[in-house]
């Protein structure tokens, strides 16, 4: 097993571009933004744990405590790139509000102190561990911004607890979270404060999970939260996408601090299950809302998909993972795919609202059938809402993209990875990295190591990428041009063609049977019912015509294709012959992730092949 | 506006063919198949009305009295055709039975008799005028087959307490049936019996039905059972759509019976409305289960169709009577398209299963879905079954089969319509016609008219027809041949080309976008897996190479068409020039109504086009 490290964001600097550009929207808006609808909401009054029945308090939520969690880790994230005065006395207020609510026994969980405070560990949907697990990731992410520690020492506390009341005594009602996180984050803490007892709790939550588990009853017989079998034996993922993915981060960090294969190799199979079976083109994962779960392979609707934002996140957190345990350039090709698609899509291009659901097709006229009480099919809603009752994408979203400097290198002694195409400099094992890119607008990439004499470095030659050039002598190998590093002050320039190109899907994904997609690099693009006089759901696009590149939007070129339309007549069914009545049209194609940005349209990302 | 008349099938031999094999079927097999799982159910048991909650006895459901209505009706209608002393009597017995448990004051429900007599007339959505129409029907059938007035006597006793208790009292909790049927039933009574009292009670209903009605209540806000708008303003088809036809057959009939021209013009609108817009090629309406209803226009998925075997001979019953007040082909062409395709497919080949539910497609593998309490969207069943817990299809089948001579002729003073292709002799208005044809598995007609000289005879040519030859000059009128009849032994011969045809929808209906159905005559063909060593969804048709006739199958050709295979690799996308890898396949095409007669299969009806 490969045993490469990950460069961390705090020693990564970007440097401009595309996602500096997203950063510091992210910084000055989005994170205020949510601080904001969060106040709004009751989540950070809710710490001062007053909740009474007779309150006028809106009652918490089982699981507000994370919201504010992924909130804080935001922060955390931001302070270590600059000082942030009044979200760092936001955020520290909460953590405060922790400790002097925290139960005598190190118990910490506001529903569960305010409205259920007999339910303590009893109910395997409620949780509880899952907080915690936030709670976690969020104390080390402020103890590495702040060094203040004592969030952290309350916390050890509370897992003390859980230590002694999960898997000393076992007197829990239940042995395992019905939602996987704490795994992933103690097993984070652990790299942080190598106290075995943290890697023996993860372990403890890994090795339990599964129908052995003589606490399971009726959880067993189903694969909605990964109990359907032991996880060395979970090959397909199934069930709830970001339990399941938050799960494979956690086997995957277990495999890499442990050595074990046979983690390895779920976590491999797992990854292909879902990136060659069961993803959108976007990134996108959990095509249905039932159970917002993995279904059947090529199981893929458009209009109905569920892709829950949080869903890509997990998935980016499990390809991030994976490229360090199993060096190749489909872990980053995903992460990739994920960050300009199925992830940028969640917040609006003013970074003050989100989508839970990521659909690649709206069909407007169809949402009236959703206003009769005859009812009809569920459809994911059109506009981005500020927050939402189930508001965990919005934060995730703000800690993922104040950390994305984490997605960019990986080492190991010899080899150097550049994983992401993101304008930096980073200083590491006595480099300093360079990269200087317009990367996806332009596909010119200049990397510059100073002080990596000797080191191989390993450039992404991503899998959408059919035609590319390195200045230096290079061999392709599991996904990347590998160059030598001759000396000391060593540039290295790597182009990628970003020739728009139209793509097909598997034909056993029947959604998209017929149907193209318009890419350029790893941008999937969209055509909204708003840019053109006609309904895009009579137009084909043809794959021949030249696609232009045009002005940009939301920070990338938007594409002009051509195509033909349709004459939607009267009438429902004619010979195939007069359907072929077409006139040719132009269409505009924006990037996936700016959708929805000018009010409601109708949206496609597979259209028709004419 | 047109006032022909219908030839009813007494006066309708049939004299061979598709049809008369499958009305032999029907009253050999079919009818006792149904009365034998009824019986098994406990529905003729109920009829003593001897359930208590104490009982042993399966609980009476709210419409099991409609199930047998329909069955008896179906017994009638056979008993026109020849003896059936088996079935006289089981039906008979019910009909004894009926008039044993009816109430002193005229009423009849078996539910409402014995499990909530407290709660009569109490409940809109109870089914019990429902009820009552099918009794009707039923009686009228009888008294024609049998002259025993003694069930219509029965009847007319409850029909009387219905007049005072909901037309002059007003005492009933409610104005106008939850499901409509009685309407239709009281005006079939009417003709045979034209005692003003049923027209006035059924045009009662009709004109009540609406948000005017003052005992509405919440029942106002919704389409599901046409209470949205009064009936004359509805242009729209909407809400569960067996209701929905069986209002429409009887706003039909009483323009017929009135001369209601508001009437005439909104029944031309609803069904444009239904067949230019939310109809399946199969004639199957009501594409959502969620209500079993109407959605919004060019909604028709294929997989999760729900076209309801009712809700397509409701269709049917609908067009019929358009035909006789709106002489136009286009109602007969929907007619031929229900039977031929969504209604035959209600039954199996043998004859003793049945589908409540008629989708255009069928993937087994995304059944797999269903079976995780992950849950999925609903999909249809893929086998029929003998009898459901709802079995209100199976006798709308066997009693649309045992009078299928119905459908054949209408009439005028001077205007005669031969509205479907069936080889038959009738007597009507001094003329003897003879119809010879193995129409469709031949286009070939040949009608013969004794007596007739001086009529008109209006051949319809079917709107899937794209030429045809007529042995005598006739010039072409709203879908028909018309040809003068010009001496008293008059013979013409009309040719329909029959050759396969491709047929493309209208582009708005997504679900069929860039793909084709093979279709020959009125009949529309499918693939099912078990012929094909492939995954059917990773064929496409090439609507360019010729499509062979070969084996019957099902009492019809089946066709064999060329298509190609894509290689379905590893991966879900590529560029599109790679997914242009395909190799040539033969695809075998059976009429769609024979799917599913070979054990659970993959199903499509439309396939992509290469």
């Amino acid at each position: 097993m490969a045993q490469l490290k990950n460069i961390p964001f705090q020693q990564v600097d970007f440097t401009g571009g595309f996602w500096q550009d997203r950063q510091t929207l992210n910084r000055d808006v989005t994170v205020g933004a949510v601080e904001r609808r969060f106040r709004d909401t009751g989540r950070f009054a809710a710490f001062d744990c007053n909740w009474t029945p007779e309150s006028e308090l809106p009652r918490p939520h089982i699981f507000w405590d994370s919201d504010l969690a992924k909130w804080i880790e935001s922060v955390a994230f931001l302070l270590q790139k600059g000082p942030q005065p009044a979200l760092y006395a936001s955020a520290r207020a909460i953590i405060d509000a922790i400790a002097a609510h925290q139960q005598s026994d190190g118990y910490f969980n506001i529903f569960h102190t305010v409205v259920e405070p007999e339910n303590r560990f009893r109910y395997r949907d409620r949780h509880e561990l899952y907080c915690l697990g936030h709670l976690i990731e969020a104390a080390v992410a402020w103890y590495n911004a702040t060094g203040e520690h004592d969030f952290f020492d309350t916390l050890d506390r509370y897992i003390d607890l859980v230590i002694r009341v999960f898997q000393k005594e076992k007197s829990a009602a239940f042995t395992t979270p019905g939602h996987e996180e704490i795994e992933l984050a103690l097993l984070k803490l652990y790299r942080l404060k190598p106290d075995k007892k943290y890697l023996d709790l993860a372990l403890f939550f890994l090795n339990e999970r599964g129908p052995q588990d003589q606490l399971l009853g009726d959880w067993a017989k189903d694969k909605y939260n990964q109990s359907h079998l032991p996880v060395r034996q979970q090959h397909t993922a199934e069930g709830h996408c970001v339990r399941a993915c938050y799960l494979y981060c956690a086997m995957a960090d277990a495999a890499a601090l442990t050595g074990d294969t046979a983690l390895l190799t779920a976590c491999r199979n797992l990854f292909d299950d879902i990136t060659e079976k069961k993803m959108y083109l976007t990134g996108g994962i959990g095509s249905s809302h039932h159970g917002e779960a993995f279904t059947v392979p090529y199981d893929l609707p458009n209009d109905t998909a569920y892709a829950e934002t949080c869903a890509a996140i997990a998935l980016a957190m499990f390809a991030q993972r994976m490229q360090i345990i199993d060096p190749d350039g489909k872990y980053a090709d995903v992460v990739e795919r994920t960050l300009y698609n199925g992830i940028l899509s969640g917040v609006s291009l003013d970074g003050i609202s989100f989508f839970y659901e990521n659909p690649l097709e709206i069909c407007l006229a169809d949402h009236e059938k959703n206003r009769s009480v005859n009812g009809g099919d569920r459809l994911p809603i059109t506009q981005r809402l500020e927050v939402f009752d189930c508001s965990c994408c919005p934060p995730n979203v703000t800690r993922l993209l104040a950390s994305l400097g984490d997605y960019v290198f990986t080492a190991g002694e010899r080899d150097l990875y550049i994983q992401q195409y993101i304008p930096c400099r980073a200083s590491f094992d006595g480099m300093d990295v360079t990269v200087k890119t317009a990367y996806p607008a332009d596909g010119t990439v200049t990397v510059a190591v100073h002080g990596g004499n000797g080191k191989r470095l390993h450039l992404r030659v991503p899998g959408w990428c059919k035609a590319w050039t390195c200045s230096a002598p290079c061999k392709t190998e599991r996904g990347y041009a590998c160059v030598d590093v001759t000396q000391d002050d060593f540039t290295v320039t790597i182009t990628f063609d970003m020739t728009p190109q139209w793509v097909a899907a598997n034909p056993l994904v029947k959604a998209d049977a017929g149907k193209l997609a318009l890419t350029r690099g790893p941008v999937v693009y969209c055509a909204e019912g708003v840019d053109h006089p006609f309904s895009l759901f009579a137009a084909a696009v043809d794959p021949q015509a030249p696609v232009e590149v045009k002005e940009s939007y939301g920070g990338l070129p938007t594409l002009q294709g051509k195509g033909r339309l349709s004459a939607a007549g009267d009438g429902l069914y004619y010979p195939a012959s007069e359907s072929e009545k077409q006139t040719p049209v132009t269409l505009r194609f924006i990037p996936y992730f700016t959708f929805a940005n000018r009010g409601s349209s109708d949206l496609l990302v597979w259209l028709r092949r004419a």
